[in-house]
């Protein structure tokens, strides 16, 4: 199935910018760029391989900073043509690097403390970044629909990337999900099938569907896309960098779904050492996950390779991945670059997310709460140094998660009497 | 009690920037800086009077243009402090000017047409420009608690900021507002106090708590730091024109709450005029309003000068102020300017937010449906003329306000297999 695609779709004339093939992160075999996503020979996975040899580094720095505000202003070190800004799209990225000093007051964080804020995104999460890659490679292959399985912030950003590009979009959703989570999906006016049956059914579904004629021409951007898509994590690690001056942070706390993400960002940040970018020097990078889906995590710990499949039960939802792909990737770097993989539970999530809004001002999804909890776990246990540059990703938006904190209330309730509220005490 | 608050809170060390003094905006009397709002010769609204005499137009366009990429940019013009970016602020603005090809499209405009999208700001409303401006002159003039009356966005704004300046917040909300609001506003961590009665008593409450002692330190956004705050919304008349090139667009469509943002506005492009910053030429303002809470398109529409009040009935929560006080002032400018007032259905609202969002992949709150919606209704009488260059302002997130899209949902319900794809036609 996926040899045959590429021979269909692929030739001489896709026009990705500085992407010259894909190669097999397991063994290395190359293929032409096309939609495809496993190696023909080893089934490993396909990665993009790029051609950077043409740079020189002051001008490729300048000819970032001159960019636009968006992601695009890394073209040329993505998988995208070079006029890629001047087509529809989305637009994300360039989202604030906050300085958190009042959260790295409480955390005890003396050598700089950021928050990377992905909730500034067009529909308010990181998705937003890959899902405008997956479209653009889309565009290249002559794909005319855009699709995926969700149950959160993918939907929403496929629908809202689709909408202004001009594509068709139909998404894929267990056929129960919450309410709240359709409206977001189904605002965009794409089509939004839901199935009867779980989010490994849906999954099932979809890749019956590519390799039948009736997914012809249909652009799945994490399955047939996907190589495409995960490059967009990438910028997730030149905008900390450039952010910070053109410097390496010393540590990383990156949140793990599919565990693609933290591979990625580490790409992003070896890329840049390469290009002479920035300067080189040691980085760790953290995983975080929550207790109630913490495969990598436990074998992290365990000190073993692989990682053993778990059932998730997490309000952390949208990293509740029990079989993550990149699994062993994040192990890797975890322990190459001497960072770690933590876990906490829901309650500490919780109370994280309440803990970065109530200093930052910063009101993130649990997957924030997540990072930001197991920031403050490694302190406790001494993984992370907190005399070192450190950045903390938030992937998402915490209205699109409310119920995760829907205890928090009112402080107090007063007659409309100055009387009433002095005996409340909030003078 | 204005007088006396002037006198004990201002002397010759408030520094805010180009700020010189507030001035009645009726009768001209001019007081120095302080936290009052209303002239104690004619009580009518105080605005900030700037001195930008010492500008030069051109070395003006080129610190704008390398400053921050947030509204202290235009710190020059604001009533802030030369330093303010340095200060913790949740720093918001420079959202994206979205050009709006599709949407175009489908209401004929050939002109142009571009989206202020302000759901990307960090709390994701316009209330963030205003609030950060109220904070800094919380800053100079020494207050410790930042507080408001709100019934949504407004109370998710303050929150952050104080949280992240390190304020003291307390914000004053009806006690039986929706539950997910709520959580919205008491994330931060701030006080969130619930007041027995509607907004109406909530108002009156937070008046009797500025005159008391008890209310000695506490900045109210939008009462007595009204004149600083509501200078906030010039920022979008600034990012407007400089995103175009600093240029003036012809035609600008913006939604009426209590007017101030579209009066501000006016005084933004009018100020970029006589600083030379972009050629004079014309320019017509559009105000828009829900049918159920349209006291200033009534007034308009009927000649008046005065506008009578009305008692809300409308989706558009956000906008729902039945007696809003700069209504005379819109309709003043409306009419100078040769634009129009228009309302809409709070069923061609909901329309209106799919359209966008299925054309542009922006999820607007309904005060966006409102202005979009008024376009389309603008474009259909002749009042909006299409082959000008027109910017649709949204102020606020779809995130915030699901409810109105409730009844979006499932395109279709299918069986995970191929077959019942086929059967529902989705081929």
């Amino acid at each position: 199935m996926a040899a045959q695609t590429v021979a269909s779709t692929t030739d001489s004339t896709v026009d990705l910018g500085p992407a010259a093939a894909l190669s097999c992160r397991e063994c290395g075999h190359r293929v032409p760029l096309g939609p495809v996503f496993a190696c023909e020979e080893c089934f490993g996975p396909l990665e993009i391989a790029y051609d950077f040899s043409a740079y020189d580094t002051e001008e490729l720095r300048k000819r970032i900073e001159a960019g636009p505000a968006n992601i695009w202003r890394y073209a040329p070190l993505l998988p995208v043509p070079a006029d890629v800004a001047e087509k529809p799209n989305i637009n994300p990225g360039w989202t604030k690097l906050v300085k958190a000093d009042n959260l790295a007051r409480e955390l005890g964080v003396t050598g700089g403390l950021y928050v990377k804020d992905d909730s500034g995104n067009p529909t308010h999460s990181f998705k937003d970044r890959v899902v405008a890659q997956a479209l653009e490679a889309a565009r290249a292959f002559g794909f005319t629909t855009l699709s995926c399985s969700s149950t959160g912030n993918l939907a929403g950003a496929v629908g809202a990337a689709a909408a202004r590009a001009g594509f068709r979009s139909c998404v894929f959703i267990p056929h129960d999900l919450e309410q709240g989570k359709v409206v977001m999906a189904a605002v965009y006016g794409g089509e939004l099938v839901g199935i009867e049956g779980n989010y490994d059914d849906v999954n099932r579904f979809c890749s019956e569907l590519i390799g039948d004629p009736a997914g012809e021409g249909w652009g799945f951007v994490n399955v047939n896309l996907r190589p495409y898509y995960a490059e967009g994590s990438k910028t997730l690690a030149y905008e900390v960098c450039e952010q910070l001056g053109w410097q390496l942070p010393d540590q990383i706390v990156i949140p793990i779904a599919s565990g693609s993400q933290l591979t990625k960002v580490d790409k992003g940040l070896q890329e840049l050492i390469k290009l002479g970018l920035v300067e080189d020097k040691p980085y760790k990078i953290f995983g975080a996950q929550a207790e109630g889906c913490s495969p990598v995590s436990v074998a992290y710990k365990g000190g073993h390779d692989v990682v053993r499949p778990q059932k998730p039960n997490t309000i952390a939802k949208s990293l509740a991945i029990g079989n993550p792909a990149d699994g062993p990737y994040v192990l890797d770097i975890a322990r190459r670059t001497g960072g770690a993989v933590e876990d906490v539970t829901d309650e500490q999530v919780v109370d994280a997310i309440k803990l970065l809004a109530r200093t930052e001002g910063i009101f993130a999804e649990t997957a924030g709460g997540v990072t930001v909890g197991v920031t403050k776990k490694l302190i406790e246990n001494g993984l992370l140094d907190p005399t070192r540059t450190t950045v903390v990703f938030n992937t998402g938006d915490g209205l699109k998660t409310l119920d995760a904190v829907a205890g928090t209330g009112l402080t107090a309730t007063i007659r409309p009497n100055l009387e009433s509220f002095r005996e409340a005490g909030l003078v």
